[in-house]
């Protein structure tokens, strides 16, 4: 279900080349001995990857492609099924000892679904995408779901339709100041700003009764490019199909919270499942919109507000009333995981998990296949390498999840059910989804960050033959300003992103304390057929990676990772960027109350002052803001304090790695390096979870509670703030200084395991 | 013709309370004496203008607005000739010594006008205004100019069509990244972000033929609001008409630059005048526009070129095919210049000159009446006050100007006829055009800036009953933000705006260096009726300024700052808000040459290292910038020491007026001190002018070479700066910096003076 563009955050990327620029120097390849291995390891692993890019082959992704998403494979489906099981077949007939493990998930499908205008005119709502000539598997209705937005609740509504931009908390309060309240009435919100499922959460936190979200042509549509079937963008009757369950509180099952939905699992009821909606939800249409937004009247929207629609877009309430009924199948459905591992030779309790999720929306050939084929690609020659007698050190799992769209239900329900041997075996767990023409995006654990931009200094980009990693930061070069802009000239590294949610990694990155990572390549595919039955063969052909040059180079990246995390001496993680990163979320915690405290004083005065009805219109309404309570100094100590200590103990591993050659490790030695590494991220977790989120453990990387997609870095402090929580700010604080503690002892132990060595080196 | 929205320039305005920030205080009357005046000089005159505001009849401004916009009266119509008469009528009846100054003035008006798309598909441009019901003078049509673009030159051209945005340099920037030359084509241009004229000019430097300039919606139409006759905004079939002459280069009748257009003048002819478009040129609507945008191909456009049209933008070129054919009468038209004088009893050798325009481009209601009947109201009331005895110390001068909307015609005719003696007596003139409903904006020479915060305190808000100063600084303070929102904060006063061009100021101040202000009210009469046939009295007592409560408070303010300057005892000039400012504008011309240095190293450094050709999608067309010679360290240290001076300068000046009460001079010696105010803004010209435009002479203010309306400060070295002629600046540093020390001088003496009386006065 990933964003249907790949954003390359600007606040994240960038290539390594530790000391000088190295903007201009050409390096199509990493110098030296990769992270984690000796030097003859580094010689030995080129060779390996030499051979595991021969066997790359972009007319077996187009086959794969066209095969998966000959039919419409959402979870339940005859065809999804029917994918999971060829998915299964091909790993057998490599020599994968692979099962298909099946779960029992709630997944609701429409029973009914009416949506209509009763006054000031009447306009029922289409509700469908029609079929299209130039896209043949566009006919295959019978077997598409019909638009709808997963876990919405059951409801029958009336009432006057607001318009409430994207539907996030800043709007109320823009509505808030117009007087406009949206209690009983039916909103409709944008696609984009946050996680779908985010709109009718905060409606309902509002008092709205039903809740429609629709794509603009302003953000999915005309205003980006020529529509579908003459160009890549989303035409007047595409419609975005999506989950809107409220996952920033947990993905999967939302009937199963914390436990593995497995054959005879208890399942809550559905008004128990906290994820579900309160109120109902529906996707439509601009084509649908544009009659409904045409008939609002009330206050012209704000300047940001407006979308491309040939109106002027009024906020409402009303004339516009909107008569909205959705019931849903509540059905419990088989989930189809595809698990094949490759035992590893030294090190078998050592696991690199990869995965990509198979099931999509319709036909779901840019979302998810692109980044399946791609991992079918990795696997395929992987095998070659396994066939010819070369093992990896450690077991390598490749895992095709089912029922990723509606909720991530076949990854979280698997890592719930093996939550106990994950967290003794799990080592990385490297995530893909869909994958397009242009530019390297990677995201992922920090200690990973170095490791990673090697791997991308080695991978050549398909276009312009310079390394991804290189055309990565040309991009970021030329498309950032400001700060970001020189951040990237300066840099000569890729700083990767925070994960937030939206695809397969959460339940290992945030449920477990699994470090992880998600890559894949985009921003050069543009299109608008995500989550549509335009999804298509033909679509992605035209216009997302038409020779699966990106495909291979996906499948280069990723099996790059996963392999040198395979075979390495010792697992190359890394805690100086992790570290700078860190004092970065700390930096911005802090900077975050100092601006709350000083946009507050400026807004009290001005309340005061009595500037915002001076400057108001006097003929429109208008509601001047309540005085926010001061924002207190808080105490940052101990944070700034296990902070300084993380740096200290980051400079002593520094020096204790420098130099070191894993070839003097013993076996047992380097097993015992390994255990400390991959048991380090745990470390960054807290039992209990985030306040009022408990199933997300990890303090560091969150979803935002009102955010969704977009990650909030040391999330407790963030969203206390945030939420003016002063309180609950100074305690989370205090937690995460004793989680960043921990871990600074953990990296500590991983300098001494070093330390050791080094002795023995010298005693040699 | 000023621009359709009243800009409050966030960069300019504020309010007075010397030293504490006064925000919290209500204060709808400024303290202490007033700029000029003695403390019982003060109590005078606020008795007088307690008087003066007791003549203002909103029904006076309604009736006289009705009458003047019954019928179109563009310059050269028989109801312009008529409204000039019934306004000398007026002014006689009041008892002004009244002339109408008559002009023969180079006026095109339309004979062919043909638009049509020869291909892909045929369509004919409508080029007309509809008339509405609902607005009775819309119907209008026999009297009606046509559509058009004044000082368009004739042509007949045809050629592919290219979309350049607004047509201003930057876009032509774009278009070259994209491989895309408008040589031999037509260029489709919206309106807004410069002068109108300044599109056809870059147009033409680029080799293009034809210039067409539409309304987009999103800047002018349905996004903005709904549309005319159901809201106020600019409806499908809306024009804007207006002068596309090239007024950076001088205003005026383009064949008579320098000298008056009196009978019997020479005149250029059309070839040779040189504020006449190169192309022809012409002006439609968004429903004209949009058949031919659609038809175009080619790149879509950069995110900040979209418009709100329900379609795709694409560059071009073609395949849309333009044919367009104009015509035009190049005949002598007589332009009428009201002026009416008050005789001043003490100095009438000392002229305050209060102007508005007569003409608009059809019925003009907004723009200019709107401002004109608030002046008429100034007029009718001073009369009032002149029946019962009271004379001005100074001699006042009502003009109400001819043929502006072609390009500031009557004002500059009549400043270039009467130069000598304006230069001799000329005070200060006072500005005002179009009027409406909102906040208070002020612009003009620094040297005012105290004193027109004084009157700013002293009118009060028809809506809110604040202070006009306290409403505008609390619509800053909410609706900036950054730095602008920080300073609006902590200034208690307002900064006021310096001036480009765009209205009947232009002559006095920057072709004479008489000190000037440009007063208004605006921001919540929204509307696009801007130069249109729906600029009516219908649509202005709808949306502008309805029961002319704004038109009386601008009475009260511009009227206010007559009869302050007009019965000072001394000019109320000060310097300290001047030397700031100046200050200002010095640290943000070395910022423009370090920042650009900046830049072009990082774009340079960009170049070399292929960055753009990386960073660019290999299937487009993309051409890499050329390098750019690098930025020297251009030589200011004149500039900052003649900026030393002037601080120098205005300290002792401020140290000698401290305390100064004007009743211990005798009349001689205030008149000795008036004379040196009222020729110190004359200092700031050099009489060669601005390089290539000599008849700019002000060395600090002048509309920008490339922006017309917007102003660039410190003209001959921002943009020699930003034309990257780094001989012209280092020569036009040092020029200015000359003007700048004869300005300080200019101080000196008027110190001197003060002293001399402050001597005196410890001797008495």
């Amino acid at each position: 279900m990933r964003p249907f563009h790949v954003v390359v955050p600007l606040s994240a990327l960038f290539l390594f080349c530790t000391v000088l620029p190295c903007i201009g120097q050409e390096s199509t390849s990493s110098a030296g001995t990769f992270p984690g291995f000796s030097v003859s390891g580094t010689q030995d692993e080129r060779a390996i990857e030499k051979r595991f890019d021969a066997q790359l082959d972009s007319k077996d992704l187009a086959e794969w492609l066209k095969r998966l998403s000959a039919r419409p494979h959402h979870i339940g489906s005859a065809y999804g099924k029917s994918n999971a099981e060829f998915l299964a077949g091909l790993f057998r007939s490599w020599g994968y000892a692979t099962e298909i493990e099946e779960f029992d998930v709630l997944f609701p499908t429409p029973k009914k679904r009416l949506l209509e205008m009763t006054g000031p005119e009447h306009y029922t709502a289409k509700l469908s995408e029609p079929p299209l000539n130039e896209d043949s598997t566009s006919g295959q209705t019978e077997e598409q779901l019909p638009t709808y937005n997963a876990y919405s609740i059951d409801g029958d509504v009336t009432g006057e339709l607001v318009y409430v931009n994207y539907g996030i908390p800043s709007d109320y309060e823009q509505l808030e100041q117009r007087g406009i309240d949206v209690r009983g009435k039916i909103v409709i919100a944008r696609y984009g700003g946050s996680w779908r499922g985010i709109k009718p959460k905060v409606a309902a936190e509002h008092g709205a009764v039903g809740c429609i979200i629709y794509s603009d042509p302003k953000d999915d549509g005309y205003a980006e490019g020529d529509v579908y079937p003459k160009g890549a963008y989303r035409n007047e009757w595409g419609v975005q199909r999506g989950s809107v369950g409220d996952m920033p509180l947990y993905s999967g099952d939302p009937s199963t919270p914390f436990v593995g939905a497995v054959k005879g699992a208890k399942h809550l009821s559905v008004k128990d499942s906290k994820t579900i909606t309160k109120i109902p939800v529906l996707p439509i249409s601009y084509g649908d919109a544009l009659p409904m937004l045409r008939a609002l009247n009330g206050p012209v929207v704000p300047d940001e507000w407006k979308g491309s629609l040939p109106i002027t877009y009024h906020i409402g309430p009303g004339p516009a009333n909107i008569h909205l009924n959705l019931e849903f199948n509540w059905n419990l459905t088989p989930a189809y995981d595809v698990v094949a591992r490759l035992q590893g030779a030294e090190r078998p309790d050592q696991w690199i998990i990869r995965g990509n999720h198979h099931d999509g929306w319709v036909n779901g050939a840019g979302d998810p296949l692109a980044g399946q084929v791609a991992m079918l690609a990795e696997a395929k020659a992987v095998s070659k390498l396994a066939a010819s007698g070369w093992k990896p050190k450690r077991t390598m799992i490749y895992c095709a999840w089912d029922g990723e769209e509606p909720g991530l239900l076949g990854s979280t329900e698997w890592v719930e059910t093996h939550a106990d041997e994950l967290l003794k075996h799990g080592a990385v767990y490297i995530n893909t989804d869909g994958n397009g023409r242009g530019f390297l995006g990677m995201s992922g654990s920090h200690t990973l960050e170095q490791f990673v931009n090697t791997v991308s200094q080695d991978v050549t980009d398909p276009e312009t033959h310079v390394s991804v990693a290189k055309r990565a930061r040309a991009q970021r070069v030329v498309n950032s300003s400001g700060d970001a802009k020189k951040e990237a000239l300066d840099r000569p590294d890729m700083r990767i992103g925070a994960l937030g949610s939206g695809s397969d990694y959460t339940p290992f990155l945030q449920h477990l304390g699994i470090a992880a990572l998600s890559v894949g390549y985009g921003g050069e595919d543009g299109g608008g057929s995500y989550h549509s039955i335009y999804d298509s063969y033909t679509h992605y052909t035209r216009f997302g990676d038409p020779g699966f040059q990106y495909g291979v180079a996906l499948a280069q990246t990723a099996g790059r990772m996963t392999l040198r995390l395979a075979n390495a001496d010792v697992l190359p993680f890394e805690f100086s960027d992790f570290t700078e990163t860190v004092g970065k979320y700390v930096k911005e915690v802090v900077k975050l109350a100092d601006d709350m405290r000083e946009s507050t004083e400026d807004q009290n005065r001005m309340i005061r002052d009595n500037a915002f009805t001076l400057a108001a219109d006097p003929t429109q309404t208008y509601v001047v803001p309540r005085p926010k309570d001061p924002v207190p100094f808080l105490n940052f100590s101990s944070l700034q304090n296990a902070l300084s200590t993380l740096q200290d103990r980051t400079k002593e591993y520094q020096q204790a790695a420098r130099g070191v050659d894993y070839k003097n490790f013993s076996r047992a030695e380097q097993q015992e390096l390994d255990n400390s590494y991959m048991h380090v991220e745990q470390l960054l977790t807290e039992k209990d979870g985030l306040p009022r989120r408990p199933w997300f453990v990890h303090q560091i990387y969150a979803p935002g509670a009102y955010t969704g997609y977009g990650v909030k870095t040391l999330p407790a402090v963030r969203e206390a703030i945030e939420l003016r929580n002063w309180k609950e700010a100074d305690e989370q604080i205090v937690t995460v200084s004793k989680v960043l503690l921990r871990y600074a002892d953990g990296i500590g132990k991983i300098t001494n395991l070093l330390k050791k060595q080094t002795k023995a080196d010298a005693g040699q």
